[in-house]
């Protein structure tokens, strides 16, 4: 059933790694890392990472792309992929146990003063607050978002999660919309940015919402570097009304070096780890959506390409 | 039924806001924080914090120490307190919850990286691990080590739990006894201790637990300091045996300037904050103590002397 399946892996990452797994997962399966070594033939399915401009558009026949991302408006932008051609995220149990685990480090070191205590070389007690008395807004409640906020439920946190569609969350209360956002966000500790990149959510992080925050708060970011408006947190650390920061994902990647937010002191820059690929069971999920494209199955995950994720 | 009782407060942390705190939840009582207050008359009920040695020997008619801590090893010491009167150990949620805050905070902070990463001003991404791909062994399994283990399995850690009883944990696996230790340790790449200091326990943290564990793995200690070894830790950390530790307990207290755990780039030092005594949700238990024992019913957390807890 796999003999004439024929996948372009379109990533910069390890291609030859991710086309070493399908051919095990598709035995049989042409797998190429080139357009060129495609020859002229349809090539049904597109393995994405964050290819050039006009790579998937100029594959014949295609009919799927899987994304290597759980983010996806990168294949939204206008001419990057045909209409008509369905679009699957990648939203992988590891990937999204490893952004769970990024959330929490962030949530819990700032909670408990760790980086002060690391500068300290002398016995200086700080105020301690119990995860009880403080409230957490998680921004997104899909499969990271959700995971988040139930666990920080369960540590103790007052959790509070914001969603497109007001998803519920178990131990956490739910909002959904612009107003509910109002009051998600309203005398929040810390507020933690999993949202997909759409016109909607873009500079979503921006000092109206850090002024609705409780003062002295936290913000984590590993959504999308658009979603933060950057010199809104400069100012609102340096107002005070933020506390600390810790952010994952920037507008340029790399961060360039001399990017005032790798050396303010109240900011957290991790180099975009948080939930890396984890290409063993990213390809295990890719090939079963393949299958079950190649059977008529429902993919799950699939783009909606009006909402936008 | 609260006229007659009479409570010395023999704490030097803040004795008048404890002894209101009595006066609220047992009107009527009588409670002093200095012994020539309470005159000749018997004192059934003593708080203790650690009074200096012959404070607690020499209340007339005492009948039950309600510590302010989870921890009453010096309470056992010879003499401190007269055999036949009992003792009550403080295990308080709320301060169990600022231990599981900051035992989840360190280990997860170490998982992650953080602190090489906010020590970074350019773009390096690390090998990041999943939680389900690293062992944390936890050492006890009551109160605190208990919910500690249980979080840690829910975050996705391999978990284990060891105790002097082998007390089940939900999500981990439970070890027992001297040669359960040697297991529960062997190829762990972090430990988190939350023992009770007992005969048995002391120096339980040294070179020969640090070399059964995975190279380069954690060691987290918010028992006592008299757990470590503290040598056997600078030395297993010089060597790369050791990766990272976060203590929160010392020998001495506070850590003195200049202490070699002060500078060492590889230990983070937290000043006994863990998890500080919650004065108001103390005081509601110790009342509660005092009406059972005033009933005749047993105490929770009543320690056994032979056991040392």
């Amino acid at each position: 059933m796999t003999q004439d399946i024929r996948i372009l892996i379109a990533s910069k990452g390890n291609p030859q790694a991710l086309a070493e797994g399908f051919r095990t997962e598709l035995p049989g399966a042409a797998v190429f890392t080139d357009p060129a070594e495609a020859g002229a033939g349809p090539v049904p399915y597109v393995v994405a990472g964050k290819p050039d401009p006009g790579v998937i558009a100029a594959v014949p026949g295609v009919e799927l792309i899987l994304s290597l991302n759980a983010g996806i408006e990168h294949l939204l932008a206008p001419g990057a992929v045909p209409e008509g051609v369905e679009i699957a995220r990648l939203v992988d149990p590891a990937m999204t146990e490893g952004m769970a685990d990024w959330c929490l480090a962030v949530v819990l070191a700032w909670h408990r003063n760790l980086h002060l205590y690391r500068a300290d070389t002398e016995w200086t007690r700080r105020s301690e607050v119990l995860s009880r008395d403080r409230v957490v807004t998680v921004l997104g409640a899909g499969a990271l978002g959700g995971r988040v906020a139930r666990l920080l439920a369960q540590i103790g946190f007052e959790t509070r999660v914001w969603s497109r569609s007001g998803r519920a969350v178990e131990g956490a209360q739910s909002f959904a919309g612009p107003e509910g956002l109002v009051r998600a966000t309203t005398g929040a500790d810390a507020v933690v940015n999993l949202l997909p990149l759409t016109p909607e959510t873009e500079n979503l992080l921006d000092a109206a919402l850090f002024g609705r925050m409780a003062r002295g708060g936290f913000v984590a970011s590993a959504g999308r570097g658009q979603h933060l408006v950057e010199a809104d947190l400069l100012a609102a650390l340096d107002s005070g009304q933020i506390g600390a920061a810790a952010l994952d994902v920037f507008r340029a990647e790399p961060l360039p070096p001399g990017d005032p937010l790798w050396a303010h002191p109240g900011i957290l820059v991790t180099p975009h780890v948080a939930a890396p690929t984890q290409a063993g069971s990213a390809v295990r999920i890719m090939a079963e959506n393949i299958r079950r494209h190649r059977r008529g199955d429902p993919i799950p995950e699939r783009v909606d390409r009006a909402r936008g994720y």
